[in-house]
């Protein structure tokens, strides 16, 4: 497994969906399809990336671009995302939020002796490959 | 110290500053700093909820929610808030990315029991006290 770095800075205007959450207590199954989710959002159109963290017992955040509303919805519409979300409600959320956002800019910093450049800056372009990590990137099996 | 749980709704159009980090190798006054930070934050004009949350030795994410952008450039001119921001790029991070995006829409879920409503919507209006949990909220001192 490569050291976890950001997902790597696409050109704006994209957007990222912000989705907070609280687990009910044990897996219920919820590891695997959580992995199983990330891998699948990875393959839908206009996906851009993900980065994902939760505290051991608490909160956790994943943040995932995309570049338009259009692969927002068609992400929310496909039916084994629908369903997990159904189940998840039922089963391994004690609450969430999703906040849906434009991103109007962002930029990056790896440490010189990481081996890579000083300040990221997003492509000129809106073209994903030009931004993206030489190493250690998550989540763009779907952005190249 | 309460459950977690996500902060509050506001009412769009509010803004998001998504910080996403890998740290360097031990706490080299990071846990205390960061702490400081999130208490400065919390009472900047246009404040509204932070998340925060950290993989054990991975990945964090540190969410941070503001009313426009002016209130925004206020927190990044602040002065310890910039000179901590020059600490941690010399010291604390391995790499991180900044993305800020303007909030389309949000909503939540609370479990019903966990002793709130079920599907959570923004306030109609820009007032953060209506979209404010009754119980569990983090972040919210400036709100108030």
């Amino acid at each position: 497994m490569p050291d976890p770095a950001p997902a790597p800075l696409p050109a704006p205007p994209y957007y990222v969906v912000v989705f907070t959450s609280v687990r009910t207590p044990g897996d219920d199954g919820y590891g695997k399809r959580a992995e199983e989710m990330l891998k699948l959002a990875a393959e839908q159109p206009g996906f851009l990336g993900v980065d994902s963290a939760r505290d051991p017992g608490g909160l956790g955040i994943t943040v995932s671009y995309w570049r338009d509303e259009e692969s927002i919805a068609g992400w929310r519409e496909h039916t084994e995302h629908t369903l997990t979300r159904a189940y998840g409600r039922e089963r391994w959320y004690k609450s969430f939020t999703v906040h849906v956002a434009r991103v109007e800019r962002g930029y990056g910093y790896t440490r010189p002796d990481a081996g890579a450049g000083q300040v990221r800056e997003p492509a000129a372009a809106p073209d994903p490959a030009a931004a993206r990590e030489p190493a250690g990137a998550r989540g763009t099996a779907a952005a190249t």
